[in-house]
């Protein structure tokens, strides 16, 4: 039932985040409205048409091993081979091996069709994009040739293999071994977990990107190299060769995202192959593994991002879907005779408008900061700029996106009331895809300590103070729209941007004072407090750039919500950054020391 | 892995909700503190040892239909019988019947305890004494006599029979037929769903409470009789006679609670007997089945309430115990070598104490709300007071501790990172569980339209002001302890009350002037910031309580760490309920029509 918003996405991409301008200024080369329309359509048809019929099905099945051998389930391995066909995979591709190089922003946002239609569906072409830029950037020209053209057209899938048992959140901690042989190769050894569609038999091959280190790496992050391990080895001319000594131990059982296989791998156990180890070539340099992974991971963090943004977007459809048809009591002021359909009762319509405008803000969010990777390519004279862009927004995208997926899910099922915790609703399967989000390609904890030792220090704040400023116009245009239909949105915009302002100076501060663990206990309230003033500025940039006529009007009116009813949490979140750490370092003794069970209480 | 935190329920009970003073008074008989110990302890033995054991397996294999029988998961039947060979089913039924008298608070407190270690098992006894409960207010002598003995030692299940298809939330609608009978019986026919234990084999008899029309009865809420209608007819002597005409259905496949069969009912489908008809018995009188019903329903929506409240510990404790194990990355300031424990990281212990604290809020709340029970009945002379109280609290413990529920337990999925999202952890288990309880026994809307609509209204909003006039003796006295590490607790709590009387005012002034709309769009915000605001309060009143030695320092803390974060976000809240209705009335065009899917956007 999800159906595509093409046109919401559209509009998003062109006056939101600057997809209009950037081709009015020629700076995305040919592109122009028809084909971006076109592509956008065509997407959104296959996702609502081909992907999210299979979707349930996918859910209730499972991927399973049977016999050492992963089986999607029935009716995926045609629906990527139909996907792949339809070109969606080299996307943003270079043309040079056979993708289509047009902009990351087109890219997301197909993204988030497909993850909408089936989450653990799409999770299998952001692991090859993922795998296509690390080789792009730092694969030799041999493993270019050899390797590109398949992953870019999906022929064959990628992976990525970064977690063990003992490193999850500290990559450094892994364990895994490579081994350098004479012919410039090295054999791979070790287990790995939580591997994304780690192996299937979807494509004819697979390539792993695998984390590992050397007999004389030092220890830490500054010893991890980065290799190529192709499930089967490739021959000159590029026919398949021998299997390769690795293989899938298990999938996990997990709470959702049932479709995609979860595996544990493991490399160089001497299943496959006269010798132990699994043949693997380097990418990039020995030892600087993990900055080669970086080039992966920083697309894949907002690849996830549009997850969250992508359960949203598919919750509220749902939800708004149920409460018009759904009729229960009598709404107030309600002059028809019978019961209302509970769109019209205050409450549910208060969650149905959180659910959407959360989900166009971080829809923005994430569109903006693929705008700012595009454009960091695209226009060397500002690359810079660009570049601090779309690092400073990364994290607010993933982190803020996928806990609006979480909320959004959760209101769903709440909309639907008692049908909601039925599993062939479907509003249950969302909240269950929707939980791993915030989880992998680093934890949401992990993206707000990014964003405030990393990010917000770029340029010692001078590159928020900028953004900020960006910010401050928006909401200065709407005090000079002078439409009513904004209501108190201009004031309460810029306090809440005075919020952002003084909290992100009050978190430049404590670190310049070395008062890090001060910092870093403000980490998630100062993420969302990003998260929610970008939603709302981004809400009546849409707004003024829709003004005047009928969707213009609803739109500016999704933003006076946002304005009046969820940036009031701005100076709560504000406050307890700044005034909530010492409290919460007293309080960590009833976490450190012996629980109260154990002591009597006083009677 | 669940351990019944016996001295902090203790400790709650007896300072927090009063029980010790209601002791010292007389009000509870012969209970002492010696005989609360003991049986707290007991149940937190039985719950620990005996249930928690068979919760995984339970929702792992969830209960089966076979062949028309409902199969619970293995071991279940026994762990019931064995459960009420503790006497545990009967703690607050009068002694006539076999009961033991005990107050409310302590059958509140023993069900968190059993529904900590498997919510899906603590649903039967739930619904069993809610049946209890409506039999001995409404029933008839031959009933009571028939029945009572057996549903309080729990030896015959009860269950509650609202929901149909197009009857939920509003019950009025419901379709159910009874027709009379020249014996003074009735014949029940209809379809009810979601019947929680609505059949399984490990009792011999189930007594079903049935809410049905008769056929002169009047349309709405107001022609609705309650029946009693047991699954085996029961002869003169007690013994067990004919099947009754009544079969389940079918089983719902749900989120959670797997072990707890939810039942579609079919009565009257001429299944069983010669003559179509379930055979029913009027509980109270005709078209007066509503308030019978209600009889029910309070103490259930307290105890769903408590489910919250359940699930909150467990998560809390499965985190805790994580973080304290799994090690990853450096903590600032950290002085030992290798890996942190994850509990070291701020970030992750800004979670751990919102867990914490929202779970002891949520618990003072429930099991004040029960000591007001408790008083409304024995403490004749305040009757009034204590049963308003009783009626206040009710809607805040239900909502306020079943939000509190799904918040920790995502919060607690978080905790565990990658492994949070693997079912085997247990963790995700407890966010499916926790699903439902905002859902059933009336949705957390309703029980926010309850409060502000039928609750806060008492006596003119009289009972309310009483109640703020409480808190902020607690607030006040705070201040005057002038114990450091309240830190700002006492100016903080006083704002918070400030906001909630505040709030609360226009509330009452928006319904005395008819805007009932604009009342009900703040009436979920309304709830949480009610329950937030007594949060802050009990945790005072128990740090008040404790104060001087270690555990009354980390109580504290705690206290604290409540008031500088969780409280910063009452001003918000009251932010939203007095000015955001206006743009929620303004925004719903959004909703009504037809999406931006369908409108062409200017490009």
């Amino acid at each position: 039932m999800y159906k595509a918003p093409v046109e919401e996405i559209a509009f998003t991409l062109k006056h939101v985040a600057g997809m209009e301008r950037a081709m009015e200024e020629g700076i995305l080369g040919d592109l122009g409205t028809d084909l971006v329309d076109a592509i956008l359509s065509e997407a959104g048809r296959f996702a609502g048409e081909a992907v999210e019929p299979l979707a349930e099905n996918g859910d209730k099945q499972g991927a399973r091993l049977v016999d050492g051998k992963v089986v999607l389930p029935d009716g995926w391995e045609k629906l990527y081979r139909d996907w792949i066909a339809g070109g969606w995979n080299g996307l943003t591709a270079p043309e040079e091996f056979g993708g289509q190089d047009l902009p990351h922003m087109l890219n997301i946002a197909t993204l988030e069709m497909w993850n909408s239609a089936s989450m653990a569906f799409g999770l299998a072409p952001t692991l090859t994009m993922g795998a296509v830029e690390a080789l792009r950037a730092h694969g030799s020209e041999d493993l270019r040739k050899t390797y590109l053209a398949k992953l870019v057209s999906g022929e064959w899938t990628g992976t990525m293999n970064l977690t063990e048992p003992h490193a999850g959140s500290d990559v450094g901690a892994l364990r895994s071994r490579a081994e350098r042989r004479d012919d410039g190769t090295y054999r791979i050894f070790g287990q790995k977990i939580f591997i994304t569609w780690g192996d299937h038999e979807a494509t004819e091959n697979i390539i792993h990107l695998v984390l590992a280190r050397l007999p004389d790496a030092p220890a830490g992050t500054r010893g991890i190299s980065l290799f190529l391990v192709p499930k089967f080895l490739v021959n000159e001319d590029g026919s398949l060769g021998a299997r390769n000594d690795l293989f899938v131990h298990s999938l996990e059982h997990k709470l959702g995202i049932h479709g995609s296989p979860t595996c544990t791998m493991i490399y160089g156990d001497g299943k496959y192959g006269a010798e132990k180890g699994a043949v693997g070539w380097l990418v990039g340099e020995e030892n600087k593994g993990l900055a080669c992974m970086f080039t992966m991971m920083n697309n894949a963090r907002l690849a996830v991002g549009i997850q969250g943004v992508a359960i949203a977007e598919a919750a509220t459809q749902k939800a708004i879907a149920y409460a018009r048809e759904r009729t229960q009591g009598r709404a107030p002021g309600t002059t028809s005779s019978g019961m209302s359909p509970i769109i019209e009762h205050p409450d549910v319509a208060r969650m149905l408008l959180t659910m959407k405008t959360l989900t166009q803000g971080a829809r923005a969010i994430c569109y903006a900061c693929a705008q700012a990777i595009d454009m960091s390519h695209r226009d060397p004279e500002r690359a810079r700029y660009w570049q601090e862009r779309a690092a400073l927004l990364t994290p607010i995208a993933k982190s803020f996106s996928t806990d609006a997926g979480v909320d959004v899910a959760s209101l769903g099922i709440q909309v639907h009331g008692g049908m909601g915790f039925i599993e062939e609703t479907g509003a249950a399967r969302l909240l269950r895809d929707a939980r791993i989000a915030p989880i992998y390609e680093g934890t949401n904890g992990i993206q707000a300590i990014d964003l405030v030792t990393r990010k917000l220090t770029i340029a010692n704040g001078d590159h928020m103070r900028g953004f900020i400023g960006e910010l401050r116009e928006i909401a200065d245009s709407v005090a000079k729209s002078n439409l009513d239909g904004f209501g108190e949105t201009a004031p309460r915009l810029q306090a809440a941007i005075a919020d952002l302002e003084k909290t992100s100076e009050w978190l430049l501060s404590k670190q310049a004072e070395g008062a890090v663990a001060e910092a870093l206990a403000g980490a998630t309230p100062y993420q969302r407090l990003f998260g929610l003033v970008l939603t709302g500025s981004y809400l009546a940039k849409g707004g003024l750039a829709d003004a005047g006529d009928g969707e213009g009007a609803r739109r500016i009116a999704l933003c006076r919500f946002v304005a009046e009813n969820l940036l009031a949490e701005t100076a709560a979140l504000s406050d307890r950054v700044i005034a909530g750490a010492s409290s919460l370092e007293a309080a960590r003794a009833a976490l450190e020391s012996d629980d109260f069970r154990s002591i009597r209480p006083k009677i």
